[in-house]
């Protein structure tokens, strides 16, 4: 009840009405980049696909070989899964900031070290889309020019479930870059 | 001259003596991000090997077919050229929005502006960054449970220049972030 008179008194001054209004969007927006970049890393994580080929026939006995498509595979993959999950820790512990923060320093290195984190972990989520992205277009088109195969047609669920790990990451980009707009923009009145 | 006495007041208000040094250190590293990432866009996009490779032989006289490796052939690399000279525009413009800056409107958006430009190019070199390391990686390694083999044992110069240009992009990369994180900080002090 202290801190919150504190702020009442500040809002007098800075003539800026809507202050706690926005923070609890931002904390709205942090909880929805949370469950994108958790649910992007989960989703890529837990990727794996198994399938039986033919190779052989011995009389009418089939040979079969099991080749397993897993994340794990490729390097791109795993450096997404990486930053997806460092985007989520990081939107996990700017939560629990924009809760207890008024209780902490707010005069010192606060008000600046959040949005050059908030900017630092999209800098690393961009990073890891953008070698997925492309990784995945390789996985589904192929490239002729330097003879890479498309496997997506043969391990089709395998790329669905890399696609929609995809999909939830643009989403967290999106919502992680308007957030670290919004965190630049929150030291702008002050000036 | 109007201009500096005017900047002369500010500072015996806010008690901030370094602000005009700032500002050079900040336009000499914007300079070296510029040579950066134009030097990873046109090292890139004037990346091109051709080999030549004997398929027969008819008598004496061996068939030869030849083979382009271009930058245009990997969607990740035309991404990366774009990336990268759309960040070397950005920072192109800031120079000249930090010298010519003071003569234009600084109490209204531009403080904001600038940080968020200056993040979202980034955001962006990083993406073509990552895109452009994994694909390279494979070009480099390849991938043996995808079956993609690798193709710097055929195009080593085509592979040597691409490293070159993902080099000085990642001194950009690092360039551009103490960049952002000075232009984040120069919001603070008028707190």
């Amino acid at each position: 009840m202290a801190s919150r008179n504190v702020e009442k008194l500040d809002l007098s001054f800075s003539a800026v009405p809507d202050k706690p209004k926005k923070d609890w969007v931002i904390v709205y927006l942090r909880i929805l980049a949370f469950l994108a970049t958790a649910s992007a890393t989960l989703v890529m994580a837990l990727n794996k696909q198994t399938k039986h080929f033919v190779v052989a026939t011995i009389g009418t006995t089939p040979i079969t070989v099991s080749i397993t498509a897993k994340f794990q595979h490729t390097p791109a993959f795993i450096f997404f899964v990486i930053a997806n999950g460092v985007a989520s820790l990081h939107c996990l512990m700017m939560i629990g900031v924009d809760i207890l923060g008024p209780q902490f320093d707010y005069k010192g290195l606060k008000p600046v070290l959040i949005p050059i984190l908030d900017m630092m972990s999209l800098v690393l989520a961009s990073a890891g889309d953008g070698a997925a992205t492309f990784m995945s277009e390789l996985g589904r088109n192929g490239n002729s020019h330097a003879r890479w195969d498309k496997i997506c047609d043969k391990f089709g669920s395998y790329c669905n479930r890399g696609g929609a790990a995809l999909i939830a990451s643009f989403i967290a980009i999106i919502l992680l870059l308007i957030i670290t707009v919004m965190s630049i923009n929150k030291l702008k009145p002050k000036k």
